[in-house]
């Protein structure tokens, strides 16, 4: 990652060349659209919006929300003379978009993306745009924040607010590049994470990719049986949850899956062991299982709190007396956790059972 | 499934019979907290709810919301001269609490539970109900209702509102009982569904049970690894989502599996068949990938459409220019659908791809 390709730091001045003159944005979606209408909001626009989608219908409703100032269906125009140009498509759009914008990119302009991996996007990039031609650097972006429920018309200002937004600059990409783009992750309320992209490609694997793969396989598991009839009759809230990603957009999945195959695969196998483990201590031994459900109920606990406190999750357990813990996880698991926490060596399997 | 034992056949005067006299709630908890609510809003009770926990901050709790009329600490006196017992304890509590409450139990009693697994309870119950010395009748109960938030300080009245209700009458059990029980379930707005005991475990292994297991495993696959604290930076709302059972109560789940392991085994087994096979596609063909996404995509719009139309789920799916239709799916995935509900073959691949 070099950072530094234009041997300059990070002044007021070079702030002040980094706020946002004109933007645009390709892919109308619920991404796009959203980071419209929170650029919007945030006041820090210049000048304006210009927004572009292969369906007509999106670029209609995203100008009649305020999104985009004005939308062109020509791709070519909807590109030049800008300073920020935001790919909100899915991702196998990505390369076809950079082979076709390259040769009209303004020099010293920047592109980003917000697609759901990086390794291969910057790849496309590296390839595309940084070929000397033009001075175009490629930043690659993915915010953490999105819905199952797709398109425009569910868009909304305060999506990203919040939300931890990876940025991946490519390998020729220089400072000034990347803080544009943190000025507009900022602007619109993300909090940038400067990240290696084979890390972020792994990591997102496993807590992004991995749940909605999962998700599919027990749609196809239990629809696909011969009792789903009777079966879909007892199903409650625990199925619709876990069941939710397999109805997220099958072709932004089948893209993510086909850009990130190698560690999706490793943390399916991850997954794998895991269940397996799970499997054949519920066949030998009831305690096992139990360790292995409080383990997780802790660790998840530790995930929220570290979450909902606004700390860096991961962090220290609060402790039980903390109002915020008896809020979350009610009176009675925290007292549980309490009396876990202050047994001797921590053993979870000796708190007090009915 | 023996509902004619007593020779009698429903008629007004059966089901005066059945009313509500005195009820007791053992086990004070989220669901019966939310039992007791609901059966006070329904205005069916002739006389008075008792309530019994071991917790007697339970039972304050319950009695303070207005969830039971009184409550005693006397296991024994809680269910001496009821009319319907409900026992709301995790499943494992159930058994020692037939134990003890069975010589107590009045003539013409009805005892019933709520515990997730239904085969192993009746079994307890006709070993310790049905020996003859009093005429007690037991009929397993499971809604399909709750929240990961346990205890009384989450009861909801409107809880069981529209939620499939399981019943399992146990072998010895009279048609009188199962419609006491039936009444009961009507008035706290559930729909009534009698099933076999082993299909209803071996259907809520796949639908309830199997989606904790894996939201056990999520949690613990990426939890225990490496890169956790810079992973969890990139955790959103899928994983919130898939990991959010793994919040449930260890000591219910941990019941549920112990008296459950062959049919959550025969479902986890299900599962790996058909995670691996969606790894091995997604390292071999990526048309294959693309097809299991849109497959797992319609079974769940079919599932949700056949849900939230009130209708019977595993419905057909109804015609993409349905408004609901368009609603609930967003316009541009119902007009794919549509395209693909009306290609010659019906094949999922043939739709539109940018």
């Amino acid at each position: 990652m070099r950072l530094d390709e234009a041997g300059e730091t990070i002044t007021p001045d070079t702030k002040r060349r980094c706020s946002l003159e004109r933007v645009t944005i390709i892919g109308l979606g619920l991404i796009g659209t959203s980071i419209g209408l929170a650029l919007k909001d945030s006041g820090i626009l210049r000048a304006e919006i210009v927004g572009h989608d292969l369906e007509p219908s999106h670029e209609n409703k995203a100008k009649k929300m305020g999104a985009v100032d004005k939308t062109t269906h020509n791709l070519i125009d909807a590109v030049e003379n800008s300073r920020l140009i935001i790919l909100a498509t899915p991702v196998m759009a990505i390369k076809e978009t950079l082979e076709l914008i390259a040769p009209h990119l303004a020099p010293g302009s920047v592109v980003t993306d917000t697609g759901s991996t990086k390794a291969q996007v910057i790849e496309w990039a590296e390839m595309l745009l940084a070929n000397g031609k033009t001075s175009c650097n490629f930043i690659g972006g993915h915010p953490m924040a999105g819905k199952e429920k797709p398109g425009p018309d569910n868009a909304d200002a305060d999506m990203f607010r919040g939300a931890t937004y990876a940025v991946c600059p490519a390998p020729s990409s220089n400072e000034e590049s990347a803080q544009a783009v943190v000025t507009m992750i900022e602007a619109i309320g993300g909090i940038p994470y400067f990240i290696d992209p084979s890390e972020h490609d792994s990591y997102v694997a496993a807590v992004s990719h991995l749940p909605f793969i999962l998700s599919t396989a027990l749609v196809g598991a239990t629809t696909q049986s011969l009792g789903w009839r009777e079966m879909s009759r007892l199903t409650g809230t625990g199925f619709r949850d876990i069941s939710r990603l397999a109805s997220g957009d099958p072709i932004m999945h089948r893209d993510i899956c086909v850009t990130n195959v190698e560690p999706i695969v490793h943390w399916i196998n991850e997954f794998l062991r895991e269940l397996v483990d799970l499997r054949d201590s519920l066949q030998e031994s009831h305690d096992s299982v139990e360790l292995k459900l409080i383990k997780a109920w802790e660790a998840r606990a530790r995930w929220l709190a570290g979450r909902d406190s606004g700390e860096r999750p991961g962090a220290e357990l609060p402790k039980a007396s903390d109002s915020m813990m008896n809020l979350m996880m009610g009176e009675k698991l925290a007292g549980r956790f309490k009396t876990l926490s202050e047994s001797p060596k921590g053993d979870p399997t000796k708190y007090r059972k009915r």
